[in-house]
C-alpha cells in the first residue's frame, strides 16, 4: 500500500469515527428513541467490523472467532468508560436480525446436508457422535459443574453440560478444507458425526429447556420430549418431502423466476422455525429440518438463472468435448443452487449473530479468579470429552477424529443464549461458556494441523 | 394439474389457515407480546402471499400491483370483522424490514444506472422529465388539490402535488420489455426521463419535507434545500467515487470472497442512507446515490464467483470460437455482478414494502362519494400531466413517451408514507394517493400496449 493510500484510509477512519460520534450525539438528544436510520448505521458498522475481524484468518484462525472477539471488544468498551455501543446492545431490531441470522445459518447447514448423506456416513460417525455427546454432557452436568461451581441449581448444571455436546461443523470443515484433507476417511467421519451430534444436541436442548420450563421432570417426560423431538424431525422430513414438490409445482405456475424460488425457500425456513417453536423446540431445529428437506429436485419446474441458461445456449453448437466439460461444471453448480440463493442473506445476517453474541459477554466477570479457573477447567473437560469420542472411530486415526470433534461453536452459543433467555444461565455461566467456545475454537486449529501433519509423516 | 394434486393443495391451504388461527390464539393469549417466532410466520406468509399475488401478471398486469392489492385486502379484513392481521400491521420489526426494503430497492435502481448512462440519454429525456415533474406538481398543488379537497393546509396540497411527480421506472421498463421494444428511441427516452424525474422527485420530497418540518419557508430556503440536496448527491458521487475503490482495495486485503464484496455493498447503502437522514434528506436518496456510485470496477481486487472461475478454467483450452462466445457471456454477466449479489436481499425485503404499504390503506375512506370522486379527479390530472410531457420528446412518438411516463409507483408511495409520518398526509389523502398509484398502474399497461401496436401498424 502506498503512503498516500494510508493517509486516505486514516482519513476514512477518522470520518467513520466522526460519524459515529455525531450519531451518538443525536442519540443522546433523542434520549433512547432509536430511528430506523440509526439502526441502518449500526447494521453497517457491525457488518464492516465483522468483516475486518476476518484479519484473524491471516493468523491461521477462523472468521467465526474474529467475529466473536470483535463482539466481546465492542460489548465491553463500557469498562473503559465508552458507552457509545450501549444503544446497539439493547436495539430490538438488531436483536431480532441476529436471531434470524442463526435461523438462516442452521437452514444453510441443513441445505448442505441431505437425509441420504446422513445415512451414508454410517456406523463409526454415529458412534463417535454418541460418545462425543454423552461423555461431555455427563462430565459437565455431574462432575465438573458441581465441583467447580458449587451451590447452583441442577438446571444450571444441565445447561452447562448441554453446551459442551455439539461440535461446530463450520470450524471443523474449514480446518480440513484449508489443509486439503476434506475427502480423507477421518474428515468424512468427523463431518458426519458433527451433523449427527448437532441433531442430538438440539434434542438435548429441547429436553433441557422443557425440564427448566416445567421444573424437575421424570424419565417418562424425558422420553416423551425425545419422542416429540424425533417425531417433529421425522414428521418435518416426511411431510416436507411431500409438501415441498406440490407447493413448488403449484407456485411455479404463478412464476418460474428466481424470486419465486427464493421466496419458497425462505418461507419454508421461517414456517418450520415457527412450527418448532410452537411445539416447544428451538426455532433453529425447524430451520435445520427445513434445510434438510428441501432439495434441488423440488425446483425442477423453475427456470435456470440467466447466466446458466445463456451459457447452455452458447455451448449448444460447440465441439462435444468442451460442451461436456462446461455442462458438467454447470450441473455441479446447479446442485448447490439453493445454497447460492440463500448465501447473500446469510452474509448479511449470520455475522450479526456472532458479533451480537460476543457483545453479550461481560468481561468483568473474569476479573474473579474463580470464574477464570472455572472456564479453564471446563475447557479441559470439553477437550477430553471429545478426544474420548475418537476412540469410537474404528480403523480411522483416533487422534485426528478426536481433535476434529473438539471445536465448539454456534450450537453451544445457541444453548447459552437460550439458557440466558430462560433465566437459568447467569452472566457468569454465560461468560464461561463463551470462553470455552473461544478457547476450543482458538486452540483446535493449530493442534489439529500438527496432528494431521504428524500422521502424514508417519504414513510416508 | 391432476385432481389428486388439487386435493393436496386444498389440504395444504386448510393447513396454512389452521396454522394461522392457532397462531392467532397464541397471540390473543400472550396479549400483544409478539415473539420472534410469530414474526417469522408473518414474514413467511406476507412473502408467500406477495408471490401468489403475482398471478395478476397472467392478466397482463405488473407484480407490483398485485402486491399492493393483496396488502389492501389483508389490511382491510377488519372491515369484515376478521382482526387476525392487526398484529402484523403494528409489528415494529416488520415495519423496519419494509422500510429497509424500499432502501434496498432504490439502491438496486441506483446500481442499475450509472452517472455516464444518465449523461448519455441527453436533452429530450431531461426535457420530458422536467415537464413531467412541473406540470403534475403545479396542477396537483395549485389546481386540483384546493378544488377537490378544499380547506386543507397548503402543506397537504404540496405533498399531494409532489406524489404525482415521479414515474415508476419498474413498471415502465416491464411493459416495454414485455412488448420487446426496450431498445426503441421512445423506450430509451422514457427510461432516462424516469430516472431523472426520480431524482427531481426526491429533491422535491426533501424540499417539501423541510417546508412541513419548519413551517412555511421562503424562496431562499427552497433554494438552500435544493442546493443542499444537489450538494449531497454530487458530494456523495464525488466522495463515494474516491472512497469506494480505497475501502474496497483495503478490505480485499482481508478477504477477496463474495461475502466481503456483499458486505461492502450493503454497508455503503446503509451508511449513505443514514447520512442522507442525518442532513435531513430521505434515507432512500442516500441509498440511490450509493447505488449510483458503486460500480464493478471498484471490485477488481475481488475473486470471481466459483462458477465463473470454474467455467473460465474449463474453456481455457477449448476451440477459440466457443471460448470467445462463452467468455463474452461471462463478461456480460460480470457487469451485473453487484445487482446479482443484492438481488436475494431484494427478493426478501422489497415485496414486504409494497404489501405493507397496501396494508396501511383504509378502504372505509372510499365509502364516501367525495373521496371516490377526488381519487378519480386526481388520477385524470396524473395522466394529463404526464401526457403533456410527451410533447417535449422531440422527434420520438409523443403518445408512446407520454403514456410511458404515466404509471406512478414506489416513489409516489414513499412520498405518501413520508407525508403520513410527518402528520401532513391524512388517512383520506393517503388512500387517495394509493388509489392514484393503483389506477395509473392498472390502466397504463393496456393503453400503452395499444398505442405501441398502433404506431407499429402506421409505420408499415
Amino acid at each position: 500500500m502506498m503512503p498516500g493510500n494510508k493517509f486516505a484510509c486514516s482519513g476514512i477512519f477518522v470520518g467513520l469515527l466522526l460519524v459515529l460520534f455525531t450519531g451518538a450525539d443525536a442519540w443522546a438528544a433523542s434520549a433512547g428513541a432509536v430511528t430506523a436510520a440509526e439502526t441502518y448505521l449500526w447494521l453497517a458498522l457491525l457488518l464492516l467490523l465483522a468483516k475486518i475481524s476476518g484479519l484473524i484468518e491471516k493468523l491461521g484462525q477462523t472468521a467465526v472467532l474474529g467475529e466473536l472477539l470483535i463482539g466481546v471488544l465492542l460489548g465491553n468498551l463500557y469498562l473503559l468508560g465508552i458507552d457509545l455501543v450501549e444503544p446497539a446492545k439493547t436495539n430490538e431490531v438488531i436483536a431480532f436480525l441476529a436471531e434470524l441470522g442463526v435461523v438462516i445459518l442452521l437452514f444453510q447447514i441443513g441445505l448442505e446436508s441431505s437425509p441420504a448423506d446422513m445415512r451414508k456416513v454410517g456406523v463409526p460417525a454415529f458412534l463417535v457422535a454418541c460418545v462425543g455427546v454423552v461423555v461431555p454432557f455427563a462430565a459437565g452436568t455431574y462432575l465438573v459443574g458441581p465441583w467447580l461451581l458449587p451451590g447452583l441449581s441442577n438446571n444450571a448444571y444441565l445447561f452447562l453440560g448441554a453446551t459442551l455436546t455439539a461440535t461446530s461443523v463450520g470450524i471443523t470443515a474449514r480446518v480440513f478444507s484449508d489443509l486439503d484433507v476434506l475427502h480423507s476417511r477421518e474428515a468424512r467421519i468427523v463431518l458426519g458425526a458433527a451433523v449427527i451430534d448437532d441433531v442430538l444436541g438440539l434434542i438435548i436442548l429441547a429436553v433441557v429447556s422443557a425440564i427448566v420450563k416445567t421444573g424437575e421432570v421424570g424419565a417418562i417426560d424425558i422420553a416423551w420430549i425425545t419422542f416429540k423431538s424425533l417425531l417433529f424431525l421425522l414428521g418435518a422430513l416426511v411431510a416436507g418431502n411431500r409438501i415441498a414438490p406440490v407447493i413448488s409445482r403449484w407456485l411455479s405456475k404463478v412464476h418460474t423466476g428466481t424470486g419465486m424460488k427464493f421466496s419458497i425457500l425462505i418461507a419454508f425456513c421461517l414456517i418450520f422455525a415457527w412450527l418448532a417453536d410452537l411445539i416447544g423446540l428451538a426455532p433453529i431445529v425447524g430451520a435445520f429440518a427445513a434445510g434438510l428437506v428441501l432439495d434441488e429436485v423440488h425446483f425442477r419446474d423453475f427456470s435456470e438463472p440467466d447466466l446458466i441458461a445463456n451459457i447452455r445456449r452458447v455451448i449448444a453448437n460447440s465441439d462435444p468435448d468442451t460442451a461436456r466439460n462446461v455442462r458438467q461444471t454447470l450441473d455441479r453448480h446447479e446442485k448447490h443452487s439453493l445454497q447460492v440463493l440463500i448465501e447473500p442473506v446469510g452474509h448479511f445476517l449470520v455475522p450479526l449473530f456472532f458479533v451480537y453474541t460476543g457483545m453479550q459477554v461481560k468481561l468483568d466477570v473474569f476479573f474473579s479468579a474463580t470464574t477464570l479457573v472455572t472456564a479453564l477447567g471446563i475447557t479441559v473437560v470439553a477437550f477430553v470429552g471429545k478426544l474420548v469420542s475418537g476412540l469410537a472411530a474404528g480403523t480411522a486415526d483416533k487422534w485426528i477424529v478426536g481433535w476434529g470433534m473438539a471445536p465448539r461453536g454456534e450450537v453451544g452459543l445457541i444453548f447459552a443464549v437460550t439458557g440466558k433467555a430462560l433465566g437459568v444461565v447467569s452472566d457468569q455461566i454465560f461468560s464461561v461458556i463463551v470462553a470455552v467456545v473461544i478457547l476450543t475454537t482458538l486452540l483446535t486449529p493449530p493442534i489439529l494441523t500438527a496432528v494431521i501433519r504428524r500422521a502424514e509423516k508417519n504414513r510416508k
